[in-house]
């Protein structure tokens, strides 16, 4: 999978310092560091910042996307092999560990237009002459959506366009069932898993998902060989399985996929697809999409391709036809460890994932060779005789792509020295060129934005965070000018930060760079080093902004004297939160009001063009009034516990060093400051997690039910309001506040413990 | 040309009665008439509304639209005079008057890709089999633009998108210069003569203009003839003439162009295009895009054909040559009078045009079809002995479609009378199924809400008032149920109003059903009697819809005791504009240094791609604050004797019938009311008209000098500040401010004057 960032980068950015240093000025003192601290950190940082080179990293995807290496693949061992070995050299404690897995491979695909005329799906990337590793069909995955369950069904097709609710009330309203049907959905709109989903809770016997071109193919650019984007034949391959419900290995969920654990049966498994589905290009849709009958659609439902699109079903009609051999597959996590001294039971963890599904060099070599070559730099600092204060934990996962396998496994087979010792998780997966997208816990806002203020962006030659900043601000984001940092995204999922956050409580980052260059070639087997080498950072410069900047976080997460945690951003993202809640209940009643005095003065029919009628939409029942006060009062606790952090933490930052009396009896006290820390995000978790999906246990931060890659902040209560599930809203919103109560009251806890120190 | 009624209809109504009357309830009085003559006014429209038939306008309209019948066809003068023959069948004094203008027709017409490949533009719309007249090739105009000046030209090609400023600020960004190229711009975001208007002004030497399929092609929906859609050969003819300036006759600006008429050589005229310019379909439109190099054009620029869009030019030239026939044509202008009875002096006029570009079934067959059948239906009445107060003036104008050319030169060789004896102009073009589309002067927005509230929708069997209100509502203008009337727009351009209104000032109202249908046979060969029948208001139900509605509106005009204007909406409507023009002012200084915030600091540096780089866009000077406040003062002035006209009015309306004491000396009083109320939109007129444009001299309302059908209101002041002449500001408001002061003066004499009426 991948950290997704589309292009421009604008809307993803969210907010920055009044007072940029002047190059004359003295370099502030890093979060978590004194003066003192602060210099030799700056010291041990410019070293490291040399280290990384893009030749290196060109070599090692060359390497790494040789040959097709999914799941199960001989070339993922020896992917995971050679990294193991990699690490080891670089002077890193390095180890394989494997897990046992259900992941299905394709054995029977079919697509067919039966009626009114007949067309047989390709259903095969065509080889690139000019592309060495296009023509590797032996070793490629076929095209297809992992998860889905077995199936050969026919029926009417109809057009749902991005396969959302929304879009079922739009069919819904001009009398179009999808009941019995196949339907085809556009990629995009969604996380992939949620189409399958929602078209069987209408009734449909089977999905077809296709990549339009107005998307991400020649409406963009050239296709590729010759520019960037998905040729007519290019296929979008990717997971199914219900995600938001629990992600890792559809039998084992919450435990570890060990040899010995207690697996579902593959029928009982929840996460699997209801229905058959199986990915098209816009080569084999054009045909399909070109035979529905029915009205025209909207606008916004119209694609690029050169044909009336139309909501279908018309005479057309559809077989549609998958089987999988459903055996386990086995994961090869490669973890690397360089020991902590002072603080070695303190670890930060640094993941990319390295299977793909076909060769993968951006998604995900890209992200991986940066993280190569930090642990190549941080083992040259090693070699040199330096040591981090807290372990490092650096990861190449398997199996992200089939759902997060490789990661969660890991987390739920290693989730009580988990929850015990990690600091921080921090991620990275593509990477391309422009702009540092930064997401993740608030509570590490204040920390990224320091690190993207001290990595320089290699096009124009101003801090990443700068251009962030620029962008920001030619967005229409005028007030990125005033602020200190820039806000960062709450992270959905889509990759490997999810088992760390949303099932562990472990503040986790996921940064990457994007934003300047289309693509079309997303988890297809033009997914390669010729694709990346042409059309992305073909110089890899980025590569090692990347590394720089992921080293350098990891540098600080692991020899700060404070755990870098900035409880103010938090607090103020959370308020932010609890408004928008608050405007959602008021919006939702207001609209539900004016819809159903709408359809009480029968304005829909009167409107309703008798050569094409629609019907009234579905209208929830109008929403109670909620108490948001246990909320209202949880954030106030939390932004006064931050204010009395910042003041203690302040405090001893600025101590004159004449100050400190006995060193050992600070640096006790310095620890007890750390340990509360560390456990500081472990107090949002759920004790029961969400609603009908406790593996999430996190209460501000999930993938939407419906949204899958997208967030849902505090998605206990913003679900329950957005679905009309009103009973549910106050019982959600006391266990939410109940969880930052017990947030505020540790922040509390440590700023009254950082006070102490003398 | 076209009173455009895009699809969904929403945007272009805008407001509504809290109290909609209950069946039980009597009809309320009308608008200008106390409850005796309203009563009898209702009885005479029951008769009148009954009268037109569905079958007799599509037995006209295969009549009129069986052949070409442009400027300077036979079919034309054929139409006229069978028109002519009808009003006096009818029992009206009909007759024609001829005019001599320029209108070229071409000789010669060539567009060439000659490199890097070669591509040889059909320039050919192509016979349908099942269409009767679209095979008419030895009668149909050529498909070309009206008022291209002649050229033979050769250059690199750059698409512009709609060719519109902003597109230019676009192309300036990304170092694209048109400086001796030939543009080729999408038909829409403007009226199409403002395209080589502005690509002259930049430099280029040629222009194309084409149809893109997804703005009225297959996007959607079938093309025709099995759909109404714009097939890949379907061209859209027009003028480019540069109507904005003034319309009517290049060579007789200002006069009439009767045979003596002083012209001007035709190099001199200056509303002829300055560069060569040819419409061409998207069939020949492809090969030349798919032929542009240069980056891919942002997502809003992208249209529906299935190639990467690019701005040009790379390798790509073309050869482009427009060559006409210069001579004069004849136009015939039918106009068909029915005397007045005590008011024969005050005029009522209708108009709709009989021209088309070739056959015009809908355009404006449509329109004038629904015309004729009230012609016929005034005769009836007229026969059966009534006869209207006022004189009432029906109309088929000639030359349309070319630029208003024969309603423009009849408005000029009729000035003095108009100017004496207009009481208001009522104009209709193309018509089709839907939404009463009503724009026009604020002071008769009441009166044509009164109208649209007595019109029944044929398919939703609710007033067409009603319906309006219901898709406002659903449109999400909420505060539609609460408003007596509905907003009505403003006019602009682009069909027979524009003489009337804004060069004599004559109060107008430009009506039309439209909204359900969409369409993509405008200005093309295929516009024609198969076309309509099976794709528009197959039943004409909404002929005879439209038909009541202008019928209606022309008896009450014609018969009101006081003549029905409204002040109290003219006031509100003219007070929104000057807020709105002092929110431009500031977000116009907003936006201004905000942008050379951006500039200083060097943003647009910062963020541009070095693969794709981007300079900064152009900003102007900082506006000063203007002085506004004799706009406010004369709005004030005029909602103050709006009230008191109101006032005035209830109190003559509502007077019990028997104080009615000497009834000539109190029609003598009303007779000097009404007197004054016919000059009253006269008090908008600039005596020296808008800067650089002077015909245009209406001090509220004229089509946008970079938009063409689109209106600027309260002009002088609005593009000052759009365009940035900041010098020119207070000078405009000062002279706006005068016309409106006046207008109020005399509101409140007329107010006198009937609170006198005993």
């Amino acid at each position: 999978m991948v950290f997704v960032m589309s292009r421009p980068v604008y809307s993803l950015l969210a907010g920055v310092v009044l007072l940029v240093p002047f190059a004359s000025e003295p370099a502030p003192i890093i979060l978590g560091f004194n003066a003192q601290s602060s210099q030799a950190e700056r010291d041990l940082e410019a070293k490291f910042r040399s280290i990384p080179e893009p030749a290196r990293m060109r070599d090692m995807m060359q390497r790494l996307s040789a040959r097709p290496h999914h799941v199960g693949s001989p070339y993922d061992k020896q992917n995971a092999e050679w990294i193991r070995d990699q690490f080891a050299a670089f002077g890193w404690d390095a180890k394989i560990e494997t897990f046992d897995v259900l992941f299905p491979t394709p054995v029977e695909r079919a697509v067919e237009l039966v009626a009114p005329t007949t067309y047989k799906a390709q259903l095969q990337e065509t080889t690139v002459s000019v592309d060495p590793t296009s023509g590797q069909h032996a070793e490629q995955l076929p095209t297809y959506n992992a998860y889905s369950r077995d199936g050969d069904v026919t029926g009417p097709l109809v057009f749902v366009n991005y396969g959302v609710p929304a879009d079922y009330e739009e069919l819904e309203r001009r009398g179009i069932s999808v009941r019995g049907a196949i339907v085809i959905a556009k990629y995009g709109g969604s996380w992939r898993g949620i189409k399958p989903k929602v078209a069987a809770e209408h009734g449909a016997v089977g999905c077809l998902i296709y990549s339009d071109p107005r998307d991400d193919g020649y409406s963009g650019g050239d296709v590729f060989p010759k520019g960037p984007m998905r040729p007519p034949q290019g296929v979008q391959r990717g997971s199914v399985a219900d995600m938001p419900t629990f992600p890792g290995d559809p039998l084992t969920p919450g435990v570890g996929a060990t040899k010995d654990a207690k697996r579902l049966a593959i029928a009982d498994a929840p996460t699997i697809t209801k229905i058959p589905v199986l990915p098209i290009s816009y080569g084999d849709a054009q045909p399909l999409l070109a035979a529905l009958g029915g009205p025209t659609v909207p606008g916004n439902w119209r694609g690029g391709l050169p044909i009336t699109y139309r909501f279908g079903p018309g005479a057309a009609r559809v077989h549609l036809k998958v089987k999988s051999d459903w055996s386990l597959k086995t994961l090869y996590d490669v973890v690397a460890r360089l020991l902590g001294t002072t603080e070695a039971d303190q670890w930060v963890i640094r993941g990319n994932h390295h299977d793909a599904w076909v060769n993968g060099a951006e998604d995900p070599i890209s992200g991986l060779v940066a993280e190569l070559e930090e642990a190549r730099a941080l083992g040259q600092l090693s070699k040199q005789g330096w040591r981090p204060k807290r372990t490092i934990i650096y990861a190449a996962w398997d199996g992200e792509e089939p759902g997060l396998l490789g990661s969660t496994e890991w987390v739920e087979a290693h989730a009580t020295e988990l929850d015990q010792h990690a600091v921080a998780y921090l991620n990275s997966d593509t990477n391309d060129r422009g702009y540092l997208g930064m997401e993740g816990s608030h509570s590490l806002e204040k920390f990224i934005n320091g690190v993207a203020k001290d990595v320089e962006d290699p096009e124009a030659k101003v801090s990443s965070w700068k251009r962030n900043q620029a962008a920001l601000i030619l967005g229409g984001q005028a007030d990125a000018r005033g602020r200190e940092d820039l806000h960062i995204g709450a992270l959905g999922s889509g990759s490997d930060f999810t088992p760390f956050l949303q099932h562990l409580g472990i503040a986790s980052l996921n940064i990457g760079y994007g934003g300047e260059d289309d693509a079309g070639i997303y988890h297809s087997a033009y997914d390669d080093f010729y694709w990346y080498t042409h059309f992305s950072d073909t110089s890899f410069v980025y590569g090692r902004a990347l590394a720089q900047a992921a080293g350098i976080a990891v540098l600080r997460l692991a020899n700060a004297d404070v755990i870098p945690f900035a409880y103010t951003n938090l607090g103020e993202t959370v308020k932010t939160y609890v408004t928008e809640l608050e405007h959602l209940r008021d919006s939702r009643a207001k609209e539900i009001a004016e819809r159903k005095k709408q359809i009480a003065d029968g304005l829909f029919g009167i409107v309703s063009d008798p050569h094409a009628p629609t019907t009234a939409p579905h209208v929830d029942s109008l929403p109670p009034q909620f108490n948001f006060a246990p909320l209202l009062n949880a954030v106030d606790a939390l932004s006064g516990a931050a204010a009395e952090f910042d003041k203690a933490y302040a405090a001893w930052r600025d101590r004159p060093p004449v100050m400190q009396a006995s060193a050992t009896a600070s640096a006790t006290k310095l620890a007890a400051v750390n340990e509360r820390l560390v456990k500081a995000e472990r107090a949002f978790l759920l004790a029961d997690g969400l609603k009908n999906r406790p593996w999430f246990k996190h209460s501000l931060y999930a993938p939407g039910l419906y949204t899958g890659y997208g967030v849902k902040t505090v998605p206990g209560v913003r679900e329950a309001i957005e679905q009309g599930t009103w009973q549910d809203v106050d019982g959600e919103i006391a266990r939410v506040a109940a969880t930052i109560q017990r947030e505020a009251a540790l922040v509390r806890q440590a700023a009254a413990d950082l006070a102490s120190v003398r």
